[in-house]
């Protein structure tokens, strides 16, 4: 890595390795979530990470480089993170609020490296990185305030 | 874990390693940022992580528990990338914006887990915990959007 466009080809294999990791993690998760209105939300960004992968492809067309991901650390450990909820939460009243918030720590993740990635494709005067990138990131956003306000509505409400 | 009580003691467990955490993980990023600006304002959030640790002391009295730590994998993550990027972008023109970038990912964590933790406060009719978390999450916006002010007005500028 020396220049920006090299910090931004690095981030997008980062994010690129993460939501494939994603379509592997939330399965899991979706079984594991007891509550209908959350596993719907769940099924639905399931079917928007498949979407968000088709349009990272784009982005990778847009720099030249055959899409592909580098290990990345940090949503290993946010995945890992969430897998240690499931396992001391399994049964109890508290699961699907634990799962909740363990999911939007990916959210938020997600909605910091798109920023991030967004940001440097219009300094990189890359224009349709910048559009389709911000694409994903509104729907990250969108995904994180419905899990707020089914937490909020509803998942928290069940205390004990 | 069983209750929702107990979901909020096991996560404000994993934000007190995550402080904990960066208040080792800190300098040495400090350490490797070269612009001046940016280098102040990891600076400041080094004093206010330590701060936060000692109002996360008077979270943990609310519920009657002794301060302590859980390891927390998904800031283990997401050190270990900041490390990551510190190697790789060594002495390069990007190391500011990339380690910005890596930072703001960090933020956004913190952001996730105090906004679950404070809507946990209200629900278990915890009123201080509620405020004194609120105050932190206040602080982890504010340092993120310094952060973003910096990398847009600044960092991201020097490409090549």
């Amino acid at each position: 890595m020396k220049t920006l466009a090299d910090a931004f080809e690095h981030t997008l294999k980062d994010v690129y390795y993460a939501e494939n990791a994603l379509t592997k993690a939330l399965p899991v998760v979706i079984e594991n979530v007891t509550h209908a209105e959350f596993k719907q939300a769940l099924k639905d960004h399931l079917v928007e990470t498949k979407d968000q992968i088709k349009i990272l492809n784009k982005v990778f067309k847009t720099i030249g480089v055959e899409a592909s991901g580098v290990k990345c650390d940090a949503i290993d450990g946010l995945i890992k993170e969430t897998e240690g909820v499931i396992e001391e939460a399994k049964g109890t009243v508290a699961r699907n609020a634990a799962l909740a918030g363990a999911c939007q720590a990916v959210e938020h993740y997600e909605i910091a490296r798109y920023g991030t990635l967004r940001e440097w494709a219009k300094v990189l005067d890359n224009a349709e990185a910048h559009t389709l990138l911000s694409e994903i990131l509104d729907m990250e956003k969108a995904a994180n305030s419905k899990l707020t306000a089914i937490a909020i509505d509803s998942l928290n409400q069940t205390k004990n």
